[in-house]
């Protein structure tokens, strides 16, 4: 396997060696927000690399991706664009590269300790979808036992909008909301802080080039509008939900945060890792024409693991470790990112360049690889042990929650995500 | 009253008196855009007065705001910059203006008739509620005869996140949608034009100041972050809506176009219009105190009259003028702006100065007062006569709709909101 002269890259323990090179936006005391690329401990200012010439001569279009303060622009162009940079970012970081060519890329690398990260893109619009169908059996089966899985499912990538604005960055403070509940032998509901508090476990990814209003997306056409997965965490207000979802879904229960990991995962980083559909069971219905394709049932899929870890506040005062709440994968999803996007746009709907589409919660057929409290303590009847001694039903104020993703598998670097971290601070 | 020197804004038809200056962006063969205000069949350059000096010495943040190519930033600004700008606006155009100040300002008047209108903010979210008690109940009823109106709704001002991307300006061509849809008695679903295309005439109003992020925003400074209101039509897929909305809500059978009007008419403008809050009877639930407030109830609805105007293809090649289809208001409404923005933010979920509310189709008591043709023909079964002998159930290829908005009374020029025009074009 190739490594990089950034030695930090090869150890084998990192979510950033030479084969991922994730980008994200970043600033220094020194440097107002840039693009960056992620290798081992540093990140690399790619407005440095273009400024001291070590990008040739890209086009006007290039030239303004490379020194923006977004990837929007960078997305815009399409994968077509990111490929031959990644190449050149392979160039200038390998380990057989020239030691002229690795002093000058060396004083642009920044300790990633040093470093701010920031949203990597303007985020237009932001849409969640519903694709594990584990998670939506679970889910289903506490509101309806005998009937857990609506009729539309397995037709339709169910999807919603999101909120774009309260979308925050990993390590951002999420304050739990305030909302009207109703106790299910209350007379009326009452307003005041969320009691049922809950993470979702997520899989993001971002759109590169659009599509006009009015026009589809082929599903053979869709990955090329997929610029690259992030980690998302869907926060969510069980009882503001329940209350409030009937009949256009949920509103205030999801839209007073959002928290994305920093670094953006490209397509090409995870090609490796490209598995087959779900598969579908002979019970299953034929997938309509328009969101099926040989290719996306045999490589549609990403074998991306996904982890929730939980750090209380008195985990943390004891000098506990974070407990790992569940471990799924995202092979796990009933419909793949292309079928998402490609249904999205299937009625002419416009996706802008730096739009986050989300999964919905990742979850598994195991009770060890549910992505959220609600599946995983059954709304609260079976509480968790933490280590320490606390029980959980729902988040406690002081709770952080950090999501961590990985493809692996023998013979090459793990390709990571870095982490999404979120801890709950009370209600005003 | 007042009456302005610009001939046309006296007619006591126009939409733009004096008394209204709505706001919005317009180009002209010469000029890029930029913010223009309304007068009788004339736009005002605001960006040309100030470059004439005609608006003072305005602080940096406000020559930054007129001279912008969106409302954005002086919607940013809020109401107590808005106010000034009126009353210097109204000094410029009434009829007592000093004449050679007429001469200045009217080498700034482009005719309505040769300027291009564009979307006056960039609008980061859209948020579409449903707030319309008759709606709601008219629409309950044709899927829970016994049960039209579910528990939350006299509770919670019911919302949903719409899809900002897709917001078109009066004027666009509307392409019919594809989607899936599954007739009741078939087994699969199938993908292809949607069958049962409607509009729905809501009232939309933009946000001023935003908030903070897991801030709210009381009750009685919700008006100070509403900074004045337009027309949207909310175009909707009622068998996609029917097949996709089970259970998080309307998504691709309204996020394929959503059109609203030209110009945002001032809450200053709309302040002799106000009226009491929608009157709760007896067996009414008590509001709760965070949505309640005496000065809500006592001035927090609008006036304001909302019509619905068809043109077939057919009527237009015949030489039929339009015929109106209905004609609401929006005092009808169960929640005011008020109340639904207050609702908005009560979770910490941050509003930015763009923002687009809207109140979901207004509909009154009557069958000559619902909004959409779901509600009119009770879902296909009582279709609608038009001039020329066809019939309707739902929108047709070559339908021109027309949203029309203004307030009026005894005494009072009439504060008009222009037109939200759309024609719908065969699907791909």
């Amino acid at each position: 396997m190739e490594t990089s002269w950034v030695e930090s890259a090869n150890d084998g323990l990192t979510d950033f060696p030479l084969q991922n090179l994730p980008l994200g936006i970043f600033s220094t005391a020194d440097l107002d927000r840039r693009i960056g690329v992620a290798i081992g401990d540093y990140v690399l200012d790619l407005r440095g690399c273009f400024e001291q010439g070590l990008l040739g001569s890209p086009s006007a279009a290039l030239q303004k991706a490379y020194t923006s303060h977004t990837l929007n622009i960078l997305m815009s162009a399409g994968r077509k664009a990111a490929k031959p940079l990644r190449a050149r970012m392979k160039e200038m970081l390998r380990a057989e590269a020239a030691s002229d060519l690795c002093d000058e890329v060396g004083k642009l690398l920044h300790s990633s300790s040093e470093v701010t990260m920031h949203l990597p893109a303007d985020i237009g619009d932001y849409t969640d979808f519903y694709a594990s169908l584990y998670h939506a059996t679970n889910v289903g089966k506490l509101f309806r036992p005998d009937n857990p899985l609506l009729p539309n499912y397995k037709y339709v990538p169910i999807g919603y909008h999101g909120r774009a604005s309260s979308i925050v960055l990993s390590g951002a403070q999420v304050k739990r909301p305030r909302g009207q509940t109703k106790a299910p032998d209350a007379e009326h509901p009452v307003f005041g802080a969320s009691r049922l508090l809950d993470y979702e476990l997520e899989a993001g990814f971002f759109i590169s080039e659009g599509n006009q209003l009015g026009t589809g997306i082929p599903i053979d056409k869709a990955e090329d509008h997929i610029f690259g997965l992030c980690l998302v965490n869907d926060w969510s207000a069980r009882d503001i939900q329940a209350w409030e979802y009937q009949p256009l879904g949920p509103f205030l229960a999801k839209n007073f945060a959002t928290t994305i990991s920093p670094w953006v995962v490209t397509m090409e980083a995870l090609e490796p890792f490209r598995v087959p559909a779900f598969e579908r069971s002979a019970d299953d219905p034929q997938t309509l024409p328009y969101l099926d394709s040989a290719n996306n049932s045999q490589q549609g899929g990403i074998d991306l693991t996904l982890e929730v870890w939980l750090s209380s506040q008195r985990m943390r005062e004891a000098k506990l470790d974070p407990v790992r709440l569940s471990k799924g994968n995202a092979r796990d999803l009933y419909w793949t990112p292309a079928q998402m996007l490609t249904h999205h746009a299937s009625n002419g709907c416009n996706l802008r360049p730096g739009d986050l589409l989300a999964s919905g919660t990742v979850s598994g057929p195991s009770k060890e690889s549910v992505g959220c409290l609600l599946e995983m303590t059954r709304r609260g009847a079976e509480p968790i042990e933490l280590p320490g001694g606390e029980q959980r039903r729902f988040l406690e104020d002081g709770d952080e929650i950090i999501l961590r993703g990985y493809c692996q598998r023998e013979g090459y670097p793990r390709i990571g995500f870095g982490e999404c971290r979120g801890t709950i601070i009370p209600a005003s």
